[in-house]
């Protein structure tokens, strides 16, 4: 499984209702009333959507406090990650992280660099500084896939120094940015324009509980956004997606009870995972929780939760990630209590057998 | 403008509601019912569409009447003729044609080379044959885009024997397929495994009325299916555009229906065209058509129209199209008697001038 989510092929496994903790989805689903919205309004798949997305972009720039000219969309994050990639010199990448930074630069036939996380799972600066050069591109998840993780601030600081440094420039995906403590905003703090070694992008696939939709977008420099609109498809985000983007980000009532309610989950999680022999559930600013396995084979506690109806993502693919290792998502709170259950039975099973 | 369809823009010129003639969309709008099927049963924009597209591809593949495995969908016909070219020589183009040959296969760093059609806009297979060689992507709209003429079934037949002897490839943009006289299918004729240097793709954009859907799907032989699902970017096809493709196909009636109504303005229109003087309407295939400026300057008759309401397609960016041309759409009756009055008036504002 190269990406999580794949129910109808899971699906079969299992007679009843599969519970799905290996997508990490706002467990509040869309914002309320959405779907409403979006169709009452929506009679508009006869006409192309506006193929400069002047309305959605107004609403992007309005979200990420950036301006319209420094406003990127795509159909979906991986849409303009894959944009950054086609010019650029060599890609790298810093792993275990989102399997997509490194196909993508392959298809774009691009030399990749895949540089190893500490073993906390911090940025190694000095290796990057000691690595990296003119033109390459550094793509880091922040926080990053599957580690969870967030850059501190002045580690942020420090690389993109070293990036304009040395004239390469960096790329960070923040795909999850609401799910975290947003202590800093790096929008804010790359104001684009003064900082031209960067872009940011962001996603409606996961905050807002869109997958289906398709819609990324983020911030750059005016002469980055006008490179990338080179080389990208026309139209690449359809009607709906277009349509959604402009409604979703209004909504900050949906926006503060999500960040509320994974905050609370993810405590819990972590709490009564931290009491389970036998793994280790590392910290995490996101709607994942990565978990070593210290005593199960992966494929054994797979199937386990597989068998009562639990579809955990097995970190299989992932490189500078040892193999017993899997991700589970932060759902809603009785779907996390099933999860838990399933833990301590795996737990008290194991101790059974021995 | 390089595509059609920026109502955005020149909608602002306009007090009135402008009649929309730039980009080519069945008049008939879309299948009967669509919306409410479409939205009743439409609730998954929270899970991810279904990575592999299966009963997407199911359909696709009824519909084509070729196997599952040879099936391809993207995000629009673009995104597929898009993924041919990553791993493609030389890419080869014979012009006019749709814009986005050249340059999505200059944003894969490809040489192009742009053969002229011939005079009467067919296909000069000599010059095919003396300039394609090994790795070659040869592309051909059939019908073409803006010229509007399908390939004859013999001369198709001599250009695939070309390519295949070459070991080159021939993708061939069937966007406007429906439209045409269906004398014979590309993809009957050409059966996917046995004929492997041939791709057909074609698009729900133009004959469902779908352009705000973005879905273009297609057919080549497996190997091929196989290396374009290593460029291809994940999820391209959002959860709306995934559903719809399920249910158009089926609507039959709909489908023949638009057929024939076409067929009817089409003939009416080029039979006006006809009598007007100063001009000459080129036959065609499709839903739009081509016509040659000979008394008026080609900015002069778009302002005439943009002036009356109606938005006609300049064709300035095409390659070895003289500039005095423009493209207009064939639309619903008391449209296109709408579009023919403005024509006359043309006529006539000249004769009086003179």
């Amino acid at each position: 499984m190269l990406h999580g989510g794949d129910l109808l092929t899971y699906g079969r496994k299992y007679k009843g209702e599969l519970l799905d903790f290996s997508t990490n989805i706002n467990p509040l689903g869309v914002p309320k009333g959405l779907y409403e919205k979006l169709f009452d309004e929506f009679s508009k798949l006869e006409i192309y959507p506006d193929i400069k997305y002047r309305k959605l972009k107004e609403a992007v720039s309005k979200y990420l406090g950036c301006d319209f000219e420094n406003v990127l969309v795509g159909n979906g994050a991986v849409e303009i990650i894959d944009n950054f990639m086609i010019d650029a010199g060599r890609v790298i990448i810093v792993t275990p992280s989102f399997a997509e930074y490194e196909l993508r630069a392959k298809v774009h036939k691009k030399e990749v660099i895949s540089l190893p996380y500490k073993a906390d799972f911090t940025v190694d600066t000095e290796r990057i500084r000691q690595t990296i050069r003119r033109e390459d591109l550094l793509v880091l998840g922040n926080p990053n896939n599957p580690t969870g993780l967030r850059i501190e601030k002045d580690t942020l600081l420090e690389i993109y120094k070293i990036c304009e440094e040395k004239a390469a420039y960096l790329l960070l995906d923040e795909a999850f940015y609401e799910f975290g403590p947003m202590d800093y905003d790096s929008i804010e703090l790359f104001k684009a324009d003064e900082y031209k070694n960067v872009g940011i992008i962001r996603a409606a696939t996961k905050f807002f509980a869109l997958p289906g939709i398709r819609l990324g977008y983020g911030c750059a420099s005016i002469d980055k956004v006008e490179n990338i609109s080179k080389v990208e498809l026309p139209w690449s985000i359809n009607a709906l997606a277009d349509k959604a983007g402009q409604l979703i980000f209004k909504d900050k009532e949906y926006i503060e009870k999500s960040r509320s309610y994974i905050d609370r989950e993810r405590t819990l999680l972590l709490k009564e995972l931290g009491k389970i022999q036998g793994l280790h559930a590392y910290p995490t600013h996101t709607n994942y929780i990565l978990i070593r396995l210290d005593s199960w084979d992966k494929e054994y506690v797979f199937n386990f939760f597989l068998e009562r109806g639990i579809l955990v993502r097995k970190c299989s693919r992932f490189e500078n990630l040892p193999s017993n290792h899997i991700r589970v998502a932060i759902r809603s709170r009785s779907m996390n209590e099933r999860l838990l259950k399933v833990f301590k039975l795996l737990e008290r099973g194991e101790k059974d057998e021995e």
